[in-house]
């Protein structure tokens, strides 16, 4: 365990919707609690048994840990390390307990993060060491979204060069899914959102399309089959909708479509034609777009400083902490992409 | 184009249910038609421009075609050709008819092959040349149930060493993927159905386990995390319930759990948890076990032929044509696995 400053950190969508739709669309989480996932910081202090971090560090804490040891650490077929995961789900550390609270009483912790305060806690299985250089207020946004996107594409996906492919949503998610598509070279790129407010964006991206299903009376999966000849070789769900997830599935091709949800929810059911998955469809779930968080964040870090990967165009307000709410409401208007808050001049 | 006697045919559940289901459970089709599509014979006449079959040569006709040239023939990715697709699926040939006819009237051709007949004739991309020992009474079920079973687990599936899996359905599909898992060399292979007359052919294929959802309160699913601790590796539904599709699903493991379907339904959906697909989980479909049919049907018969691949197991009964609704009999009730109606001596 460490303590460290937060210097910045992202909002993102799956903050909004603990705060406002736990227990409904989202699962109970336990409150108080201090919300945020997509930071970064810097080590204050360390653990007496923690030997791979030192104070001064530059570091992001990972709501998806990677112990290094166990089975799926060691397969190269997952990320999905469960170092912590019952605490962590329960809004606590090892002990028990959080490092936060509030005139005596316990605050738990969002997702062994809790990035909206200037501290947090956590264990060093959950947080990735990255290069002195890199300037955290950029970076933080390889701490969820971003990471989340462009990986549903390289490593989810595993999509290929001259492919086609579909990107439901263009939030920070579907963009850097649109990225992704982009870096693994696909030939055609059709970005799908109802704001025609983030095309612009997407086009900056990567996408070759944009297409808004409120212009056509037909579902949107047909006419991504027609403008496609038969449908996209990768689709990537971006929302976190069931008809959406359905959608993207339909718009992928006969015979070797692949679809990626990348978007979140925990407690609801999709639905697909059987016929359509036995003509050779696969549909496949992707968690941190399958990067091995404590070893890959620093290498996603490494592609950003070499410009292989792009932060800077997903940032489209910049608030200190008291603004929080405000960030809220750009984000569910529309808005923004990603705000960063910064914690230090607040 | 070419007509062959047809020497013997297995009678699988997709038969009686285009017979009984059709507009329900299945698209519609239109009827009269011969069913009939587990098959081998031997070539009588091809059309003056068919140059890879001879008279006497003993074939496998398909209702999977393979031309060899069109870009999926090309991919390695997929099996699914469409050469003669929508003629196949409407009951006739390239020239919108049938060669078969009663009292003047058009009677429709099943999937391009019409089996539970003496006589028919099919495209030469929908049929497989195979080696001239092969016994027809046997390699016949390469032409449905067997290869589809068989090929789930190795190609759509592909199943690992020391892998746990899990099959639902254990007919002849769910008999011959259990015998695909247990050449892909799984660790274990839980054979699963409601009835456990199946169960001792089910462990002479390879089953570890065999487990009867009757015997058990809680969901099947459960029931199978529980005893892998955690889930299988691989599941692989072999009915076309969607039910059980869903079971099947939710028996794999978190983290990289594949499930495989192979049961065949035409107008049903399946629901799935979308948490459970982001935890790491593919869902693919499956059409006659991923093989190019042309191609590799023949190697199929080598392997057969090579006691790699088991046929003679599969069958319970032999009965002539004129007893078919004996067959159906045998199939409905599950006292059957395959029976095998031979053309030559009814």
């Amino acid at each position: 365990l460490y303590g460290h400053p937060v210097v910045a950190t992202g909002v993102c969508h799956t903050d909004w919707e603990y705060l406002f739709e736990t227990g409904k669309g989202m699962k109970f989480r336990p409150f108080p609690l201090v919300l945020g996932h997509e930071a970064a910081g810097i080590v204050e202090s360390t653990g007496p048994e923690v030997t791979r971090f030192s104070p001064g560090d530059k570091v992001i804490p990972l709501f998806l840990p990677y112990c290094g040891e166990c089975e799926r650490c060691l397969s190269p077929k997952t990320n999905h390390c469960k170092k912590n995961w019952t605490n962590m789900q329960a809004g606590v550390l090892a002990d028990g307990t959080s490092r936060i609270s509030c005139k005596g009483q316990q605050v738990y912790q969002f997702l062994g993060v809790s990035s909206f305060s200037q501290y947090t806690v956590v264990p060093d299985t959950s947080v990735a060491k990255i290069r002195s250089d890199a300037p955290l207020d950029k970076v933080c946004l390889l701490g969820c979204g971003v990471s989340t996107g462009y990986g549903a594409a390289i490593n989810a996906g595993k999509v290929e060069k001259d492919s086609s492919c579909a990107v439901f949503g263009l939030g920070a998610v579907g963009l850097a899914a649109v990225m992704g598509c982009k870096v693994a070279m696909a030939r055609r790129i059709i970005g799908v959102d109802i704001n025609p407010d983030k095309f612009e964006k997407a086009r900056q991206f990567g996408a070759t399309d944009c297409i808004n299903p409120r212009d056509y009376i037909k579902p949107i999966q047909e006419v991504v089959v027609e403008k496609t000849g038969g449908g996209v070789d990768y689709a990537l769900e971006c929302v976190g909708s069931p008809a959406i997830m359905n959608a993207a599935f339909e718009s992928t091709r006969d015979a070797w479509g692949t679809c990626v949800i990348a978007g979140w929810t925990e407690t609801e059911v999709m639905s697909i034609s059987v016929e359509k998955l036995l003509m050779g469809r696969t549909l496949k779930g992707t968690y941190f777009g399958g990067w091995k968080s404590v070893k890959d964040v620093p290498k996603l870090v490494d592609d950003y400083m070499n410009h292989k990967l792009k932060l800077d165009e997903f940032i489209t307000e910049k608030l200190p902490l008291v603004q929080i709410n405000k960030a809220f409401d750009l984000l569910k208007s529309g808005k923004s992409i990603r705000t960063v808050v910064s914690l230090q001049d607040s």
